[in-house]
Parts: C-alpha cells; structure tokens; sequence
C-alpha cells in the first residue's frame, strides 16, 4: 500500500510507494525496461491494460475490445489505491495518511503516435470532453480535494509510455501548488478588486508581444514570467473557475488552439519534450469561485537543477517575447492544411 | 543585461536573459556543445576561466596560475550581472527588476574528476570553507537577502561542467522554498514551543530506521517525507540558524559526514546524478533564528514530470526507511580505506 507523507515544515505532500519499493538495483536496469515489445495502449491490444473505466465508442462495440476512440483504463501501477480513508495520522512531528486516490490513463488515440499535435482537431475535442467527463465523475467521491489532469510527452518530460495518453490522480487533498496560486489569487482581489488572470488577459491583449493565438474565447500567450523556454498558457477570456463547466462551443475552441498549439511548439524545436496541466479550482469544498481555469504547457529543453529547486526560482534563457514570436514564425511555415481546421472554416488560431 | 521577473499570481521569480535568449535552433545543438575539448577548471588552464575571485593556494603562487586547491571564478555565463540596483518595477499587473546579482564557480580540486566523493576529507573541508567564506564575504554587500549555494552533479542533475564543481548566486530577495520553510518553522514553533528541525532530529535519532550516520555534531538521514528516492538530509544537531557561523570542529565533522554520505549514494548507485543545496537563514534582514541551517542531497534518478510540476507534490517510489538501509548496506561494501579516516582514527560515520 502506498502512502501519502508530509513535509514537517512545508506544504508539501509526497506518494511514498511503501508496498513495493524501488531498491538501488532496480534503477540500474531502467534503460532495460524502456525497451517495450507490445504498446499496451494500442488498438487491438486493450487485454493488456486493465479494464476499461470509460470510453467512446462506436455503437455496438464491446468494452476492451476494438471500436473506441478515446479509451480510459487505471494506471497498471498506480501512484494510489482507491481503497482507504484520507485521515491524517501523527507519527511524533511526522503526520501521513494511506495512500488514497485514484489514478487513470486516457488513451488519446488508437494509432501508436507519441504526440496529441497529429490528431485531428475532432479527437482533440473528445479528449478534452474526456478529462471533464472523468473529472465531473470522480467529484462525486467526497474524499477527493483536486482532480488532477495532466500529460507527460517524451522521456524528457517523464512519459513512460510512448502511446499518446494523459493522466489523472484525484487527491485526497488540494496540491500547494493550486493552493498557492488561490492565495495569490486572493491577495490580489482584495488589494485590486479584480481577477488577476482578467488583468492578465487584458494587458497581454493589448502588449500583443507574447500572444501566441488569440481566439473568440481563449488567449494563448507566452507568460511573463516563463520558467521554461516557451512556456505556454491557454486561459479562457471569460472568468471561469470549474473546468468541469467547461460549455460545447468552448470545449471546440479549446481543441482548436490546444491542437495548434502543441502544432506551432513541435515545429519550433522537433520533438518538443513538454508537460500540459490542466489548472482548475479545487473540488468538494467551498467553492473557490476566486480561481480562474487554464492551461500550462511546459517544454522541458532545460534541466530542473540545484538553483531551481533549492529556491523554486527558474533561470530561463529563452525570453517569453522571443519565444512568441519563434512559435508565431514557426505557424508561419506550417501548411494551411496543418493547422486546425472545421468544416472548411479555419480555425479561431489561423483567421487571426 | 537579465532580469528578474516575479509571477504576478505566486511568489516564484524567474531570471529571463533578456540579452541573448536562446532562439529554437540553439536547442537543437545541446548535444554538439557538451562536447568541450580542454576543461576550462583544470589545473593548468587558469586562463580559460573569468579572473579568479578566491583561492586557497600555496605561498608565493600568482593568482589564475597553478598552486590552488580551491579556486573560486566568476560564472563565464551568468544568470545574474553584479551591477545594477536591486529596485522593483511595476509593469501593469507584472513586476520585475534589473538581473542583480553574483554568480560564482567554486572549483573543489585541481583534478578533473566528476564527483567530490573521491576527494579526501581535508579537501571537502577546504570547500565547506570556501562556501563559508563566500557567504560572509558576499552578505555584506545590502543588496542580497540570500546567498545560494549548491552543487549539480551529473547530467540528469543539470551539470554542464564535469569537472567537480559547486555554484553560488548571490540573491536580492528571499527565496520562495526559503521563506516558506521559515514560515513552516515559525508556525511550529508557535504551536509547539521548539524548533521542528531540533524535534525531527530527536525523532529520528530515537527511531533510528532513517539514519544513515550519526555523528557527534551532526544527523545525517533521509527525511520521512523524502520527494527523491535516496535524498538525504545532514543537519547539525545544535539549533544554528546561520552555516556561515560554523565552528571549526563542526567544519571539520561536516567534511567527514558529507564525503562519507556521498560515497555512501555513489556506492549504491553508480554515477548517481544529484544536486547538492545549502539551505541557511536569509541575510541583511531581520535575522531569521529561527532557522535551522542544513544540506540536502538529492539524486535525480527519478523525472519531475506533470504530477509534480502541476502540484508541487511528489512520487516516491523508494521509502525513506529503504533507502536508508541501502545507503548503511553501501557503507558496508566500502573499504575502511574508502572511508573518511583522519590521523589514523576512523571518521564519525565510521565509528558509530
């Protein structure tokens, strides 16, 4: 059984895999285990994950069997069991709880490609309304806190499996990371009156100098503050703070600027190694309307080091203006007939 | 010139070269540069380095000549440029100032070797030295609330230099993952009365199953909530907010400890990738003594990936208590001749 510890001084919780560990040989034969014969995530393979939790699927299929487009299956080893209560448990200064959650693979396509950037804007569609699928599902489990959804593309980014697939963890409790950004959030609204990430659209709308796309309803932009070379945001322009409320005609715009996106970044630099996390408000607690829903995308070119994590300081050597504007260039040189389009109607990224 | 620019939504800055960022293409001959010809830090190429600032050196030997034993040199590419005021400026809803700072290379032996665990014992300690002279010299320049010290080793550990080396950047505010450790310390303290650090030791001392060397003037342990397999924390078990006021003999004992333990993590996976960080109290500023000074060590075996980028939180999957008994089987694999042995009497980690 796994286990969830936290840091004595920090906000900061920890999986510790207890039940099964990884002794110092067993990281020694890394490189040995990469080398898979059989995709596991494949169409025609779907015995070996286990069984399906949720799919689109033509009619008439059977579950784990050929006919889905977007197939959903737990993660064969998994961070956190299901079983269990969250109760913290004191241990002297140490406190911990069983190592409670959930953990899920979407399979974003039934083709062995490695990136979400090939996929027609359609299937990107029917990811996107998958993860709000699953995370309105899983709210429903009052032990769960955040509904974590996130994708890990190229080794470079943690991707263990080559297949395009994203992952979600439900948390027993909501991440320092969503916390802090609320309590900054709130900060500002009570000094400014207003959302911080409003402002933010407003400014860079009006700068233009790190806009990436900028559709009817979502801003893609470079974020001032980039910690990696182009970082990547996607914030809806109206204040929403529930991904889970996601409307039909956002969730077709999002697929069109999350496709064009990950389109213009794997040009920019060929095989782009890059993380995408869903940022939304916290789930099953009083309802942070404060929090406003988005997008990071974090290309993973340069190494996380002593500087980085002995301060949570970043040194980025790509200035986000730069990097707007090489991704802009790199839309340049992709074919129209790359570039998202819906029934002969460009998308909301091309016509602007 | 860099700049420092700070979230506008959490405490994180971000130092962006604004001066020569890296275009795609330069990402694409990361590869091509690693392969240095002539190792800028060894002996005998004192010219290739940026004019030595700190050295400890035989009598009658002339500055960027042969003769040191510890060399300190400005970093050739600098995140940060020493001139310039610490001022913040306002930009709309993003502040930033200009990239103050100081980034300096502390070169640990004459020899081109990748790691300081082959280095014997008085040598590690004329580089615990160096860092404390460093951090009195630098603090009393007002313009720096933090001197950071740390050591990439390896290349999964963000080294570019494989040449034994530790860094410093001289910082103008106090970092995040500081400022929330003492916040931690100081909301202990208020609930409880004592220093969480002080009653950490106590606690592991008594349950033994995480301590990796029990020295006379310092605990070396892997912490409960370890984010690394195999990270490893030595902390001076005297309450000390402040490394730079370390006595000689607690010097002397560190050395000891801190080579052992890096034998330790080598010896049970070889060519380990770590980072090594200094985490002291902040300097020029109401003095924090309520900090407990320490040396975290921690192996990058592992890939920070979506979960922990998106959360802050982390995957383990080696206990603490695993790794622990891995690291005490590691010394037992070790020659007494490995092992730190001072005149004769074996080394604190050694004898207990």
């Amino acid at each position: 059984m796994s286990e969830w510890r936290k840091d004595p001084v920090v906000d900061r919780w920890v999986i510790i895999s207890t039940e099964r560990g990884k002794r110092p040989f067993d990281y020694k034969e890394v490189e040995e285990k990469r080398k898979i014969q059989v995709c596991p995530l494949c169409e025609g393979n779907e015995k070996l994950t286990p069984p399906e939790i949720a799919a689109y699927r033509t009619v008439g299929t059977a579950k784990d069997s050929p006919g889905w487009r977007v197939r959903v299956v737990p993660n064969k080893f998994p961070a956190v069991k299901t079983e269990g209560e969250a109760a913290l448990r004191q241990r002297g200064v140490y406190a911990c709880m069983s190592g409670t959650g959930v953990h899920e693979v979407i399979v974003e396509s039934t083709v062995h490609e490695p990136g979400l950037d090939t996929q027609p804007v359609a299937q990107v569609e029917e990811v996107i309304r998958m993860w709000r699928d699953r995370l309105l599902k899983l709210r429903k489990d009052k032990r769960f806190k955040y509904i974590h959804i996130f994708k890990n593309t190229g080794q470079a980014a943690g991707a263990s499996l080559e297949h395009v697939h994203s992952q979600l963890i439900a948390m027993p409790m909501v991440p320092a990371e969503i916390r802090l950004e609320i309590e900054g959030m709130k900060n500002y609204r009570e000094e400014k009156g207003s959302c911080v990430m409003c402002d933010m659209i407003r400014q860079e709308t009006a700068e233009k100098v790190r806009v990436v796309a900028d559709g009817e309803m979502f801003l893609c932009f470079t974020p001032f503050a980039s910690r990696f070379p182009f970082e990547t945001w996607i914030l809806p322009k109206e204040h929403l703070h529930d991904f889970g409320a996601i409307r039909a005609e956002q969730l077709r715009e999002l697929a069109s600027v999350l496709r064009d996106t990950l389109k213009m970044i794997t040009a920019a630099v060929k095989n782009m190694p890059y993380n995408l996390i869903l940022h939304t408000s916290p789930v099953n607690q009083d309802e942070e309307r404060i929090y406003h829903w988005h997008i990071e995308i974090i290309p993973r070119l340069t190494v996380m080091a002593g500087f980085e994590l002995g301060t949570g300081c970043y040194i980025n050597p790509t200035p986000p203006e730069m990097a707007a504007q090489s991704l802009r260039e790199a839309r340049e040189s992709l074919l129209p007939d790359d570039m998202g389009v819906r029934g002969g109607e460009p998308a909301c990224l091309t016509g602007r």
